[in-house]
């Protein structure tokens, strides 16, 4: 499948897409210090936990390169905590930093190799999770049937995720196989990642779908077939962070009595978190609500509460789907056992 | 309490407020012909159910004083089927049109008393719709708490009915009275009359408020106390159509345990209806949901579903607030006994 491509690392340098351009311009950011991959997380210019954590992996690789020998270990401690403070939510940023970080632990390494050693595991880490979407892709498309009508929200398609993705990439996967799907983009508001991106991957994979303001999820529910949606961070108990709206998607999901999938890495499994509300949520500046790119909205003046991310409660959650398998409730039990065995 | 004015009649002509272009422009249409009156509809420069059914009957009116004698009849028969048409889904257009030419069938009137009794038969409909509007407001604010945070959508205050308007008038009311109000309001995707005229009405009544994407409303429910709506069309059995999202609302408060209530006119009940499932639902333009004022946002061939409103199940609503009473379940019995005693 003809996927774009959403990072580049290239002599010292990250070519990252810039997905606030999407899908008018396919513009690549020319990126050489860990500041400007932070700042492009920031904005949402790459956006997506997987692709997150493996742009921050390649912002440690960057600032290596650029740092003289005798500052190289305080510089990207600096660089690893810049990171990390980003965003929130999103487990992946700080799990990817961190193993970045590791790699400074061998004592074995020159200044040289160790600039080498650190591409080499932002390459791996981008790799990993390619091997990741196309385990999950495998492994989800078991759920989706021969005809079905799919409900999903923000992008997790392949400018999500290296590879085909989490919950989108099983669509994808579906559809290559030949699976007659077709789904409902909600447009996901304020920053219409469904209307720009996944639109933009649904037309260039051929995949039927339509377009939906995100409250047209209830018009919609009853002729859906299942419901598909990516994932931040899941504590320890199930409860799932992502993209506001999806907290909306599975209680009409349970009230019209539809599966809701939650498709993640495993990776997003945190247990650190032993229930929901312990997950930090985002809140976003109230002008990505007030305003729309030039376009002012609202009144100026009008307060607004922007939260970027919701939680829904595990019990709402059908099952995980996951590079490591499909995870059913009890999932405090479930969760643990594909994770610890 | 100072209420943005809305319509004026003067001399064969109707001055509309462009609802489109609030917050930012308080500008008005002067319109001279049926016609003129039925494109302001069907653009949505005036909306609102009881404003665009008062709008319908000065479109008879000022359509009256143009027509000579001898098209008269003919002309406002063609003249109102053309408003009829302008909108499916709202009852009160057809309602105000219809009572509007009732007033043909009284033979002992000259052409020139008709065009005289079709303007006072408009203005009386509009007072009638302040004195309904302020009838709802003193009955819906007993259901207001002295401390209480409201969760409404779309805009139903005095831009959307004369008087104070529907729910936003119980809001409005309650906030008079000196309840502690606050209000949660959804921005309303498409056309976003949360964001601008809902915002812009808060603000100018000094209610406290924070505007919020429709899809965070499963994120604010749980801190709030009760949601108000308005409607558009009511079926004999409760079934409510209103702005597309209502529904989601409706869902949410079931499952947050919190009451969902309907503010509306008692006209707006329509025995024609048995269910929801005959209220015809109105599908707008694609370009709605890919584009944001001038902004392109989805790529241009991306296809859409924008169905303007929403139908929600009798079975979620506590309770109707209208002119005439509160109405509680069983509502089949209970709407019928409240309009025919």
């Amino acid at each position: 499948m003809n996927l774009p491509r959403v990072v580049r690392y290239e002599d010292g340098k990250l070519l990252l897409l810039d997905q606030t351009q999407l899908p008018h311009h396919e513009r690549f950011l020319c990126l050489r210090r860990a500041a400007e991959v932070a700042r492009a997380i920031k904005l949402l210019q790459v956006r997506g936990a997987p692709w997150i954590g493996v742009a921050a992996a390649y912002g440690v690789a960057i600032e290596a390169q650029r740092l003289p020998d005798d500052k190289l270990i305080s510089g990207l401690t600096r660089a690893a905590q810049m990171l990390i403070r980003a965003r929130p939510t999103a487990v992946n940023l700080s799990w990817a930093v961190k193993r970045m970080m590791s790699v400074l632990k061998r004592a074995d390494l020159t200044p040289r190799e160790l600039r080498r050693t650190l591409v080499v595991e932002a390459k791996t880490i981008e790799q990993e999770e390619r091997a990741r979407s196309q385990a999950i892709a495998l492994k989800g498309v078991k759920v989706v049937p021969q005809k079905a009508v799919i409900l999903t929200i923000c992008n997790t398609g392949a400018l999500a995720a290296p590879g085909l993705g989490t919950a989108l990439g099983v669509v994808l996967q579906a559809h290559q196989e030949g699976k007659r799907v077709e789904v409902y983009a909600c447009e996901t508001r304020p920053l219409l990642q469904g209307a720009r991106l996944t639109a933009f991957e649904l037309l260039r994979a051929r995949v039927p779908f339509y377009l939906i303001v995100d409250s047209a999820a209830a018009s919609v529910i009853e002729r859906c077939d299942l419901v598909l949606v990516g994932a931040d961070r899941i504590a320890a108990n199930g409860d799932t962070a992502n993209k506001v709206g999806t907290k909306m998607l599975a209680i009409l999901a349970k009230e019209a009595k539809k599966p809701f999938y939650v498709v993640a890495p495993a990776s997003t499994f945190d247990f650190q978190c032993r229930t929901g509300a312990e997950i930090v949520i985002e809140e976003r500046s109230g002008d990505e609500v007030r305003r729309f790119g030039r376009c002012q909205v609202a009144p100026e003046p009008a307060p607004v509460f922007n939260p970027a991310f919701d939680v829904t409660p595990a019990r709402l959650i059908t099952a995980f789907i996951t590079d490591a398998g499909i995870v059913k409730p009890p999932f405090k039990r479930n969760i643990r056992r594909l994770l610890f065995g």
